[in-house]
């Protein structure tokens, strides 16, 4: 079929785009790649390659220690209240800190400990694999019998409320905390947030959310679903920047209760007091451990400030018409040629990525990045995500990426390349 | 009496300094201040600005995603394999990760879930405090009645190893780990590594060293001492910028033994293999948990090659002219007004600062700093630190820190200034 009406839809919706001018506010090069990896690592915005001269230079190379007292203690605060304007929280309700897999180990443990009489810790296996290693780290921290336990998912995609009321149900009293990837790294499957909590709630247990493929994408509204607890990640929609830290969330009612199961020099309550005895800072500074990277938890604000200007409604309801938009391309060019939409076709219930299957899925991905100057990238073992960011996605990106895909199935362009090596994913 | 022969000694001394060059390595601005608190926060080397700007603009601006593949992925191991050879470790021994309280928390974790039959991590009230509210975390964590036990120094400044051979004698069979600091952040004194080392093996302890006062500052054996365990910091004497994550050291007989008790991401066999059962990486890459903060932690390096390139032994040996230098000016101008030197006067037991009390060194710290440019360091509740950085620091700030503060404290400047807040320290 002819390619030509997607090419004029590409152009008319990217000039009726109303966020399209935030493309002008990051580096984007004239001959660099189209870029639909941004749900695995943002791209740079202006502000913060302007910001991290400052910190260096400025701030590091002639403040020096006094940086401290000019802004960097309170860094991992102000950054936090910020990010809590993304998830619906309040301003203290939310810290920056460490990585996500460090964070989601405190939290974890510390509502694990708070009710030992409840010592289930239920996730699904839609979840991220290494925050099912970290909740396992955390069940064995937890004294007592405390145990992870999983919910297969029907194919590894989705998981209806059914399946988690069920699972609640056969747990009855037993579990203490539920821990979900809010939006599934794969099949870009988005749990409800409030359906889900509330399911956990009326079992007696409380939520722990990970965030990390929601936060910048989606509103979330935390607050008013009456979550306990949620983790998520600095670098990917919030383009803060590689492996920049990420933040941690605790219900102001609980932050008194609990405790930091890594108690360290930040978050007690008089960091230059010296004693030998720990008392905890009050609210949730309490969650902080060691001294943080100054350099990468600085950069996070500046891609914070533009999500916070340009509105989330904005940003998701462009995510929606670009994600429909690579479906329906999906349907018309790829679909013929043996890809498999392995998102779900709700929008409500699907995140920022498209997720493709194909056998070769492997050597396509390559040969997209290699031949054709596409970046998306690939899960094992045959998933191809295509991921929006409304802030500098265009339609004709994605209308140039799905072209690309078709070109290198249709010509088996992918053939030229070595076969996945075993073993290697 | 007069100053004016110092004076001469000093610019004599720099004169004859062959470390002096490197100095100019560093960003040190013309109308600076006299920086005593490198080992607090080490200066700005200026090729850790040009990889700022590098990592940031061209790394993530430019390669996006592709960065991991062209370096970010292996710099945990790259920048840990140079960090051996600062304490005399194997490349394949050292890795970077997290924070000092992180990684502290997972090696004394680990070590004590190793062996349950010795329940008691033992430590000394010369350690960092929060070290010490770690390993109380990490005995917490552990299985069974583990614990910590505390050796309680004489006045807090020094600890003979008779002490700790006591310690250790009272405590037979029962101790599994000892941790401790290598040089006492307050005082400067320093525990005979060897030594120290060997007590404990006698007493069939493994040895945990917190080297964050002592690397880069001076030459470390740790491999030699046959020491299991060690931690250390990436922004003091290596300059690895504000907050820059730290390094973990686990001597290799050791590393398919011992598990990360906080089991994560990079750390795993198959990263991208996304399976839900979780199996350790080979080697010490298992002791990684998250994503690393790029950025922070690529800025670790190049304060380390300069270390390199100076080698640790004339590091030592202009640290430990200066700090006999200052200890000579102290007696001759600083003693008769009232300061108490706190640091031993061994030079084998004194680590690259000098500690001098005062009742109002609060007042003092804070006369030098706001009216004579001049930044020492204050630790609760007296004590006013003077760091030595041999890189950059010159026998002249030396001299003209120690008139600053003669001149303080002759003149009593430091009544123009408000009291010490009660509580604020």
């Amino acid at each position: 079929m002819s390619p030509d009406p997607f090419a004029a839809r590409a152009r008319e919706l990217d000039a009726a785009d109303e966020l399209a001018p935030f493309r002008s506010r990051f580096v984007v090069g004239d001959d660099g790649p189209i870029y639909l990896d941004g749900n695995s690592l943002g791209r740079l915005p202006l502000a913060a390659a302007e910001r991290a001269r400052a910190v260096v230079e400025r701030e590091w190379g002639e403040r020096l220690i006094r940086g401290w007292n000019e802004g960097w203690w309170s860094l991992p605060e102000r950054v936090g209240a910020k990010i809590a304007r993304l998830i619906g929280a309040e301003p203290d309700e939310v810290i920056v800190a460490d990585s996500t897999s460090v964070n989601l180990f405190k939290l974890a443990l510390a509502a694990l400990r708070a009710r030992p009489e409840r010592p289930v810790l239920l996730s699904d296996d839609l979840n991220f694999p290494s925050d099912l290693y970290v909740l396992a780290s955390a069940a064995q921290s937890a004294a007592g019998d405390c145990r992870l336990e999983l919910i297969r998912s029907p194919v590894g995609r989705t998981l209806p409320e059914a399946g988690l009321a069920e699972a609640l149900e056969q747990r009855r009293d037993a579990v203490g905390l539920v821990a979900l990837s809010h939006t599934a790294f794969k099949s870009a499957f988005v749990h409800d947030l409030a359906a889900v909590t509330t399911l956990a709630h009326n079992a007696g247990a409380w939520m722990l959310w990970d965030l990390s493929h929601s936060v910048g994408a989606m509103p979330l509204e935390l607050r008013a679903a009456g979550v306990e607890l949620a983790v998520g990640c600095g670098y990917k929609y919030l383009c803060g920047g590689p492996g920049a830290p990420a933040f941690l969330y605790v219900r102001r009612e609980l932050q008194e209760t609990l405790g930091n199961p890594i108690a360290g020099w930040i978050g007690g309550a008089a960091p230059f007091a010296f004693e030998t005895e720990y008392a905890p800072a009050p609210g949730l500074r309490r969650f902080l451990t060691g001294t943080p990277p100054v350099l990468s938890l600085a950069l996070i604000e500046p891609g914070v400030d533009l999500l916070l200007e340009a509105g989330l409604d904005r940003v998701r309801a462009k995510s929606v018409r670009q994600t429909e938009f690579l479906i329906e391309l999906w349907e018309a060019l790829l679909a013929p040629l043996g890809f498999e939409l392995r998102s779900p076709r709700e929008a409500a219930r699907r995140g920022s990525h498209v997720a493709l299957g194909h056998p070769e899925g492997w050597r396509i991905n390559r040969a997209l990045v290699e031949r054709l100057n596409v970046i998306p990238d690939f899960r094992a073992p045959d998933n191809l995500r295509l991921g929006v960011c409304p802030l500098y996605t265009t339609y004709g990106e994605l209308y140039a990426s799905v072209r690309a895909l078709h070109q290198v199935a249709e010509e088996r362009l992918y053939e030229a390349l070595p076969l996945q090596p075993v073993g290697v994913t």
